[in-house]
């Protein structure tokens, strides 16, 4: 893409209104743009960045056999009334047209359990699972964290149903080896710690994924010699490590990028999900529910990975894989930065292409680094006599010539 | 996709509650099941059918030079009394915490034009188009034509944005062009009528793009000489076609499934959107919209496209290109129709194969005709006698012979 086509813009100054360093940053590098408290527009850059890790996600989830479906927004508030979750505080409700009463999901368990029961009958119709990805909506009171905390977000949620525990936990360790996988892959696996919180009244525990992050919102009791936690929610139960009873464990700031959760026969129950097993009987089905923030992750990845120019993308979801950048304007200059841009792109590779003329090569420096590809590439009169363009990437402060006819090979490495 | 793993099942009868064809058909076959009215579920195979629609329509948006972003489900209310909208009786309203008023977005001239404000001070910064895909809401009072008039349904929508009139017309008319690549890509070419409807009080006409059928609401006054028509709505003031003037114009019902609308300063001027021109002068922005209906076109193809046994997939948007079938429980069947579903896969051709061993020949031919896809391969004792699989369009009643050696190369024709 050619800057100067993009409508967008960086900002000079930080939004006044900025709730965040991630809203603060994002929006100043032009990825999003705020609409309300908690609610986002996502501009080119942004929905670049958003896609990807739904591409992760979405590979990762494909990997264990997930099943991918789109449930709707808008549920009948019934469904929720049969669960007895119709009164949560942060559902948004509203009335239709002839009185319908209607919640906004912000899950998705009062949807797909009525949904399972009319393809499950028999064992021989489990186990299977499903997921999508989806907008989802709570009625936050405070949505003061960018894009960490919203109003309206994106989501991937997974469900999962079994004829028995013993498969339902066979499956759970699949996501959560999956989930590692996925944060890994997004930029976040040495910050993700596995932690132990409430199972609820069904399981003993559940799992979050939490990002270490000084800005998140929950507190967690690590264990450095496991590289696990606990949160905050459940310490007074469980004051030791789970894996290896160790009592001095560190207090740490993170935010939740997961959660997994053995829902057992919670929902099964209300909507008389059953399966008739090979003696012919009824049984409720077993179901797991496991999610990731979409919108969320690139709101800490924005808050952890960034330095006083800028954000600092991972590569496999930076909205680009090169900032391609030609100063001077040089007939010459122009014209093979734009050649290279061409090639590059037509190779599959994604270029950002600075093409202003307008624009002083010091102010394009700055909106790169600001806006945090991982790799810069200028092209100038300079590096023309050596037939080179200069590699800067994001996170090292040197530059190296690489010769042009290198270049494409350079950025066609794997992308995992 | 192996049938034995997907985990909706298709259905004998069709549901009793379905208020359309196209629901009836899509509910049947297990691409979509009804949450409320006007509001359903996408099952794994109604995803692919609404992805691969999604796909075309997002080639051609950037073939244009569209910019794709994606905007808020929420909006303040406010923005909606700005533009004397908030009354709009499609409107859905609800109130947030801390008493905010929201309203669910049934299109996003209210966001976007104050959005666009943000990058928009000069003529340089004109023209540009952005367009997103994104679910909309509208609190309809009868939702009774299953996808084709949702409460929550997904569109595309475009938006445009020029310095006069001029430039606006001429980026009209590239949509305009896109529009019809768009709708012969989805299989409604044939069908799909250039319709003069109402310009509102800022242009003589908009333009919408119906689809002729029968069970379509609208109706429209039709020129055969010029393959063009007028909405019912304007055909008092318009009575003869505005191409050749002919005045004996046939009635016909149809379906709107795309609408272009030159917007002018309509909304430029409530939210102030102006640019400096040379001359350093205010003026305001000219705005085009351009909408989609994605849920809606996969609804009138349905609609359209089907006989006694069920849908007829055009190819470019079936769920899969072929559907494989193994029939008689034959270890040799079996195992070379796996290893052709494996060699097709792999090749990038997309598969349903009805690998069942529990499931007749009878019911799987009736399901695959049910479902739609548009080439049909069985393997048997019969066809690898021949070391061939049996082909038949879901078009043709007639069937051929086709070497396995041969399947790929018949299947790898360009998609377009």
């Amino acid at each position: 893409m050619k800057l100067s086509q993009l409508f967008t813009k960086t900002q000079k100054q930080a939004p006044a209104d900025s709730d965040s360093l991630n809203a603060k940053l994002l929006t100043q590098a032009g990825f999003i743009a705020k609409q309300m408290a908690g609610v986002y527009n996502f501009l080119p850059l942004g929905l670049r960045v958003l896609n990807k890790i739904q591409n992760i996600i979405r590979e990762e989830m494909q990997a264990i056999g997930g099943q991918e479906i789109l449930l709707p927004v808008l549920t009948q508030e019934d469904s929720w009334q049969k669960t007895n979750r119709a009164n949560l505080d942060i559902l948004f409700h509203l009335t239709g047209r002839g009185e319908a009463k209607i919640v906004l999901n912000p899950t998705h368990e009062e949807v797909i359990t009525p949904l399972a029961k009319q393809f499950i009958s028999s064992y021989r119709d489990l186990p299977f699972s499903a997921f999508q990805i989806q907008t989802k909506f709570r009625n936050e009171a405070r949505a003061k964290s960018g894009l960490m905390r919203g109003r309206e977000f994106l989501m991937k949620d997974l469900y999962s149903f079994h004829t028995n525990e013993n498969d339902l936990n066979g499956f759970y360790e699949k996501v959560k080896a999956a989930y590692f996988k996925i944060f890994q892959r997004v930029g976040l696996g040495e910050q993700t710690i596995l932690t132990f919180a409430s199972g609820g009244s069904f399981s003993k525990f559940s799992h979050e994924f939490q990002a270490l992050c000084e800005t998140g919102e929950d507190t967690i009791y690590f264990c450095p010699k496991c590289n696990i936690a606990i949160n905050e929610e459940i310490i007074k139960e469980q004051t030791t490590c789970p894996e290896c009873g160790n009592k001095n464990l560190e207090t740490r700031k993170a935010a939740e990028v997961g959660n997994i959760f053995k829902l057992r026969t919670k929902f099964s129950e209300p909507f008389n999900l059953t399966y008739k097993n090979e003696k012919g009987e009824n049984n409720l089905v077993e179901m797991g529910c496991y999610g990731i923030g979409i919108s969320r992750i690139m709101g800490v990845v924005a808050e952890i990975f960034n330095d006083q120019k800028g954000i600092v993308w991972p590569l496999s979801i930076a909205p680009f894989q090169a900032h391609l950048i030609s100063i001077e304007n040089d007939k010459k200059v122009i014209a093979t930065a734009n050649k290279i841009y061409d090639q590059l792109t037509k190779q599959g590779i994604e270029v950002l292409f600075d093409d202003r003329t307008e624009v002083s090569a010091g102010e394009k420096f700055a909106e790169a680094d600001l806006i945090g590809i991982p790799n810069r590439l200028v092209i100038s009169q300079k590096t023309l006599a050596k037939n080179s363009a200069e590699l800067k990437p994001r996170t090292s402060p040197t530059t190296s010539l690489v010769k042009l006819t290198q270049l494409a090979k350079r950025f066609l490495l794997p992308k995992r």
